[in-house]
């Protein structure tokens, strides 16, 4: 009898893919991007993304208050919104809460939700309360509008893939905490304390970049870099490489990893929940998007790899050989208990 | 030290609701509805509701089907728009489903999903799936559209409440499953068991009425009769008097009653997941719009209570004096384990 363990987290989402249909009139992209695309006839598109997060997976409130869960998973979300290049408006969240949660506990939970809702420019505007047995569980669903909507599927061969940010902060964060919770807490870390409690979705750099015809696909991080760029490369039908040693790596992610007893277990490439964009932009124009980013006050994109023709996608090491990856990111279904 | 047993699912969404604020502009109605409504500046509205159902707590798979489980969830998301008299267009889907669950299951279970979706015009187009521990939970998203959506706060003294259909039959059911489940099966009880399994959501019904002048405020019986009534009352600053004799139940509920050991401690006012509307109504005009029921050959409405000055809503026997209520309905925190 084959579990979901068996098929994966994808190769069940290809299942619901098979037997959901044409998602008719109105809806330019169902399952398959960061968020579902609606043309309401209007110029601008509706974006809506669904999120969950459930303790013990997506948190765990040994390591963060119920706030910073909350601002954590509700910035994930939101994420989705950037993307695809858009501008968040609305937020809503199923909260399934155990009876015996201390209510002062669950508001401060659902005040984390509303108030990195508003700080995005999405607000909370609706949801359903659920009472569950043991674990929490909260949902978000966040509408946007964009004037033209970013894919995963406009890379084409020639682009070049760059990143926003740095990448591996959020799990040099899960590392420490897994040694030791302390240390997260010393002014050293701050910067990784700041990226695990409360990331910052890239809706800033989406709108400074929305509309550039120079941006051909994007995505954001939240499964891994290797994997994420898997799925441009799939739905852009095109191979992609990465090269490892140009991946940007924050000093503090460095520091954490000599704090560690043993090598650390973790790589940019892989880390997961990092919410930075992953575009795929036409070649030559990296410096024009940066001198656009950096007129609104915001960081530089870095270069990473490129798209090519062919499929699936590569790590490279410094002499162009392929690296072998354990994993290549996040599958709901195939990770440690 | 409180609890949210302590101040209640509905005194948790006070709180939810003092926390958000503002919603924005562009939507019409946040937090207290059915749905949430945008004004997308195009003559229809946005509307926006999202469900969650939880294994053990929404419906039990030693009861039902994975399949027949996600119909029925899939269905009270989709009568939140039929409450509004909107048409639904699109379905999102979180589904947190533990890893060792087998796929044809859970297949089964996003089917349920996807077939209710696509029969009531709102096929599934995006979601997001989570690796659950132990329980399933699916939260439904579903948008849909209405030129002018009926609100809980549009009921004035004077206005008749009438209802949809039956009520009571899904209480019935779950009375018969208790005690003796293979009743259920028995060709007497089909028609409960269809409404257990395969409940329709009042869409057809909405859209027949949409748009009368004579509908003033609805809701749909999600938590029971006097519960859901209550919100029209609050919502709407006035009292609603509802007769007990006057509730319509179909005589399988009272045959279900006769094969319970005992007195069947259910009640058509305070059965939940009854998914009809509820709605109030000018007086004088429902018999017209039975007509325009009729014509699309659809069952009529019943009244079975008024709207009056005041506030609260009351029970009534019939000799008018007011009923006692063990409970006004369903309650998330306060549900027996």
């Amino acid at each position: 009898m084959a579990t979901l363990r068996d098929i994966g987290e994808f190769g069940f989402i290809d299942r619901i893919r098979e037997l959901v249909g044409e998602p008719g009139p109105g809806v330019v992209r169902g399952i398959g991007d960061d968020c579902a695309v609606m043309d309401l006839s209007q110029p601008d598109k509706l974006l809506v993304t669904v999120d969950g997060a459930l303790e013990g997976r997506h948190f765990r409130l040994d390591w963060v208050s119920p706030y910073d869960a909350a601002r954590r998973s509700t910035a994930g979300a939101i994420s989705d919104i950037a993307a695809m290049g858009g501008r968040p408006f609305a937020t809503f969240c199923t909260a399934a809460i155990p009876a015996h949660t201390c209510t002062e506990h669950a508001t401060d939970l659902m005040r984390g939700v509303a108030d990195t809702a508003r700080k995005y420019g999405a607000p909370l505007v609706g949801g359903d309360i659920v009472g569950a047995f043991d674990r929490i569980m909260i949902d978000l669903v966040v509408l946007g509008w964009a004037e033209q909507p970013w894919l995963r599927s406009g890379a084409v061969p020639g682009d070049i893939l760059a990143v926003t940010g740095c990448l591996g902060e959020s799990a040099a964060a899960v590392n420490l905490l897994c040694s030791n919770p302390a240390l997260l807490n010393e002014p050293e870390f701050a910067r990784l304390r700041k990226r695990f409690t409360d990331p910052t979705p890239r809706v800033a750099e989406a709108r400074a970049l929305a509309g550039d015809p120079a941006v051909h696909a994007a995505i954001d991080i939240s499964d891994g870099l290797v994997q994420d760029a898997g799925h441009i490369a799939r739905e852009s039908g095109a191979r992609i490489e990465i090269l490892a040693g140009s991946i940007p790596v924050d000093p503090s992610c460095e520091a954490a990893g000599a704090c560690l007893p043993h090598r650390p277990p973790w790589s940019p490439a892989t880390s997961g929940e990092e919410y930075e964009l992953l575009l795929a932009v036409a070649p030559g124009e990296i410096e024009r998007l940066n001198e656009l980013l950096a007129k609104s006050g915001l960081g530089a994109l870095t270069a990473v790899g490129r798209v090519l023709e062919g499929q699936g996608v590569a790590l490279l090491g410094l002499d162009g050989e392929e690296l072998a990856l354990e994993t290549k990111g996040w599958d709901h279904f195939r990770a440690e208990q």
